[in-house]
C-alpha cells in the first residue's frame, strides 16, 4: 500500500474522542493521520504509536495544510470551531465533526459553504454517538417518509433518571454521585437543562424531515424538576421516566421539535434503555417503528461514528477500500466453522430427580468430574411421587462435557427436561 | 422528470412483499416498474394504480427485457428463484432479493456470477425485514471490528415464546393459536426449528466478518421442547427465554454460528423484544454494543428495505435523486415551526390538594371547563395536614388548555408539584 496515494487526515482535538479516532484509524493503512491540532503542547499523552513530530497548537497549520483531505473537528463549541470549519472547506477540505451544538446554532451558514465549494460535512458522531443513524436514514431507509422521532440522546440525563428509579432517591443526591462518576459535569446545565438534546433532535429532524430546524423553537425542558415521587407513581402506573427528544412532521408539513421529561409505556423499548444508553425511535412509512440502540458517547463509540465518515469519504474520493462501493461486500474467504461440541456456554438445565434423597449430591459430583462449576442450584418442589425437581445454572462449560454429564444424569435415573443455554 | 430516463425495475413476485415494494415505488418518480411476474395472471389484485398490461406469469420475459436496469426477486425458495437471478444477471441487471434460503444455500454461486458480470445483489430484506442492518454494517460501522452478534430473527418463534410467557402456556396451544392468527404457517418447521433463522444469521455473519459461511455447519435447535415450566423458571432467576440466532468470530478467526433457544438476561435489550418484533445486537470494537430492532416482516417494512436497495442502486446509476451522493443531505428550506403551546399531548399531573374535601370534584370540573378529559384521577394519600395527594393522567389535551387548567388549580389553592407528558 506505501506506493497507493493514502487519504490524509487532519485532526482538530485530541482529547477523549480524538484520542479514539486516533486509535482506530490506525487499523487502515490507507488513511494517514498527518496533523494534530491540540490546545496545549506540553500536556503528556499517553497514546500508543504518536508521533508527537505531528502535533501542533497551532489549529490553523490544519486546515491551511494543502496535503490534508478530510479535517476531523473535534473540539466542540462554536469558536474557533466554526472559522476553523469554514477555512478548511474553503481550503477543499471535507469535514468530519461530532459538534453538535456547533450544528444546531449554525450548521445552515456551514451547509451552504459546504455546498458552495462543493464539499461535504458529515456528522453521524454528533448525534446519540456509536448509534448509527444519519447513514441509514439518508440510505436504506430513503424510501419512507419518516415523520416522528423519540429518542433518548443524553447520557447523563438518562443515568440520573435511572438511577432515581432503581434508588428511588432525589434528583439532587443522584447528581451529585454522577458528578463524583465522571457521568456529571461540574456545571450540569447543559445536559439536565436539556441544552445537549435540543441540539442533537433539532439536527436529527433536520436531516430527516429535510428541513431546516430553528433550535430557539425547540421547546425544551429539563429534568431538574422530577421528584422522587413522581418516579414512584409513574412507575404504579406502568410508565417510567425519561428525559425525551421527540420530533413530528404532521401531514401539513408542521414540525413540532422538543425536548422534555415523559412518561414513557413500560411496554415500550425506550422505557427499557438505561443508565448511559442512548436510544432513537423512528416511525414511518413503509418501515412502521424502528429503535436503535446503543452507546452514546464515550472515547471508543464516538470514535466508531467519526471513523465510519471518514472512511464513507474516503470512498467516495476513491482512494479507500474499506467501504466499498456502497451495494458491495466482500466475502470470498471460508470461514472456519467450530463445531458445538468444541464450544463453552453457561447452561440451564431443568432435572426430574426419580430419588430426592441425595441427588444435589449426586448431581454435584457428575458436574464436579465433568468440569462442570455451577452458578445456581435450586430445588424447586417435590411432587407425591417422591420425585424432586430441579433447576441448574452452570458457570461456562464445554459442550461435549456438558452432553456427556446429561447421559450420566439420565443413567443415574434421573429425568432431564431442558438443557437451555445460557446468555453470557 | 418525464424526458429523463427513468430506472426500470422488474419484479418477480406480486405477493405480500411485492405489493408493499410496487405500492412503495409508487412514490418515486424517477422509477418505474414496468414489468412483474406473477404465478397466476388470472388472480384478481386489489392495487391501486396498477396496469394489468405490465404484469406477465412468465417470469423470464422480466429478466430478459432488455430495458430492465434492477430486478426484485421476490418469490423466495430455492428454484426458479436462483436460475431467474443468474439469467437477470448474464442479462446486465443489478439483483435485490429477500430470498434468505437462496443466499445462505446458494448465495456463493450467485456472488461470483455478479461480480463476474460486474452486477450487484443486495438483500438488506433478507435480514430483519425493515430493519436496517446490512448497510450500516457496510458503510458506517466499516471501522469497526464486529465480532459477535445475538439476534432474534424470527417472528413467529419469538411469538410464541412472548405468549408462553405472559400467558404460561405450553408451546402446543399457542401454536395453535399462533396458527390461527396467521402469525404461524400450516406447517411451521421452517420456523419453530430454526431453518428461517440459520439462514438469516448465516447470511449476516457472512457480511459482517468478510467469510462465507457453510450452512451445513450451522448449529441448529427449534422452540419446540420449550415447556411453560422452563418460562417460569427462567423468570424466577431473572431471564427470559429466546430463540437467539448468534455469531461469534474468535481472535483466531473461528467462527461459532448458531440458532437455538437462550436464557437472556432480563437487563438487556433482547429480553424486551416481544412477539412480532426483530432486534440485532452487534458487539465490536470501537463501537462497543449496539442493537437495532424493528420489524422483521410483513408488507410494508419489508418494502422499505427492497425499496431502500433499489434506490441505492438508482443512486449508483447515477439516475435517482432519492439518494444522494452517499454524504450528503438535503435541508435547505425552512421548517414551519410549531409552537409548543399549539400542541396535543396526554400529561401526568401531581397535586397536592390544600383542603381534600371536594377536591376531586373541582379539579373535575376545572377540568371539563378546559376541555381535559382524564383517563385516570387517582387520591393516592391524605396527609396528617389534611393535604390529599392526587395523580391525574389525562386523555390528550391542548398544551395551553392544560397550562390554564394548572393555573386554576393553584389559584384555587392546591400545589401542582408537576405536570410531566405522556407518551402517546
Amino acid at each position: 500500500m506505501e506506493n497507493k496515494k493514502k487519504i490524509k487526515v487532519g485532526l482538530i482535538g485530541l482529547g477523549t474522542v480524538g484520542s479514539g479516532v486516533f486509535k482506530t484509524l490506525k487499523n487502515f493503512d490507507d488513511i494517514e493521520v498527518t496533523k494534530i491540532a491540540v490546545r496545549n503542547i506540553n500536556k503528556k499523552r499517553d497514546i500508543d504509536g504518536l508521533d508527537n513530530s505531528i502535533v501542533t497548537d497551532d489549529a490553523y497549520s490544519v486546515v491551511n495544510d494543502p496535503e490534508i483531505d478530510i479535517v476531523a473537528e473535534l473540539i466542540g463549541g462554536l469558536e474557533p470551531a466554526f472559522d476553523l470549519i469554514v477555512t478548511a472547506i474553503k481550503n477543499g477540505k471535507h469535514i468530519v465533526t461530532a459538534n453538535k451544538e456547533l450544528l444546531a446554532k449554525r450548521g445552515q451558514e456551514l451547509f451552504k459553504i459546504s455546498e458552495q465549494y462543493n464539499k461535504v460535512i458529515l456528522y453521524e458522531a454528533a448525534i446519540a454517538g456509536g448509534i448509527p443513524i444519519i447513514m441509514p436514514v439518508k440510505t436504506i431507509l430513503a424510501g419512507n417518509k419518516i415523520n416522528h422521532i423519540e429518542a433518548i440522546v443524553n447520557g447523563t440525563t438518562n443515568y440520573i433518571l435511572t438511577k432515581m428509579d432503581v434508588q428511588g432517591a432525589s434528583y439532587e443526591d443522584v447528581l451529585k454521585e454522577a458528578q463524583q462518576l465522571g457521568y456529571a459535569e461540574a456545571d450540569p446545565t447543559g445536559d439536565v437543562e436539556g441544552f445537549d438534546a435540543a441540539y442533537k433532535i433539532a439536527t436529527l429532524a433536520s436531516i430527516t424531515f429535510q428541513k431546516r430546524i430553528d433550535i430557539n423553537k425547540v421547546y425544551r425542558e429539563g429534568i431538574t424538576k422530577i421528584r422522587a415521587n413522581d418516579m414512584e407513581a409513574a412507575n404504579d402506573l406502568g410508565y417510567k421516566i425519561k428525559l425525551i427528544a421527540s420530533a413530528n412532521m404532521y401531514d401539513n408539513g408542521d414540525i413540532d421539535v422538543r425536548v422534555h421529561p415523559m412518561l414513557v409505556s413500560k411496554k415500550s423499548t425506550l422505557a427499557h434503555i438505561d443508565y448511559v444508553t442512548n436510544a432513537v425511535m423512528l416511525k414511518g412509512h413503509p418501515v412502521g417503528s424502528i429503535t436503535l440502540s446503543g452507546p452514546g458517547a464515550g472515547e471508543f463509540p464516538t470514535a466508531s461514528s467519526v471513523v465510519g465518515d471518514i472512511l464513507a469519504v474516503a470512498a467516495e474520493l476513491g482512494k479507500s477500500e474499506y467501504i466499498l462501493p456502497m451495494m458491495r461486500c466482500k466475502h470470498s474467504e471460508d470461514a472456519n466453522m467450530i463445531d458445538i461440541a468444541d464450544t463453552t456456554n453457561k447452561y440451564y438445565i431443568s432435572i426430574n430427580a426419580k430419588n430426592n434423597k441425595g441427588v444435589i449430591g449426586k448431581i454435584g459430583t457428575i458436574c464436579a468430574d465433568n468440569d462442570i462449576s455451577l452458578e445456581s442450584i435450586v430445588q424447586r418442589c417435590v411432587s407425591d411421587d417422591n420425585t424432586a425437581n430441579i433447576t441448574v445454572i452452570t458457570e461456562l462449560v464445554k459442550e461435549k462435557n456438558m452432553q456427556r454429564a446429561i447421559k450420566l444424569f439420565e443413567q443415574d435415573g434421573n429425568k432431564v427436561n431442558s438443557l437451555i443455554r445460557v446468555q453470557v
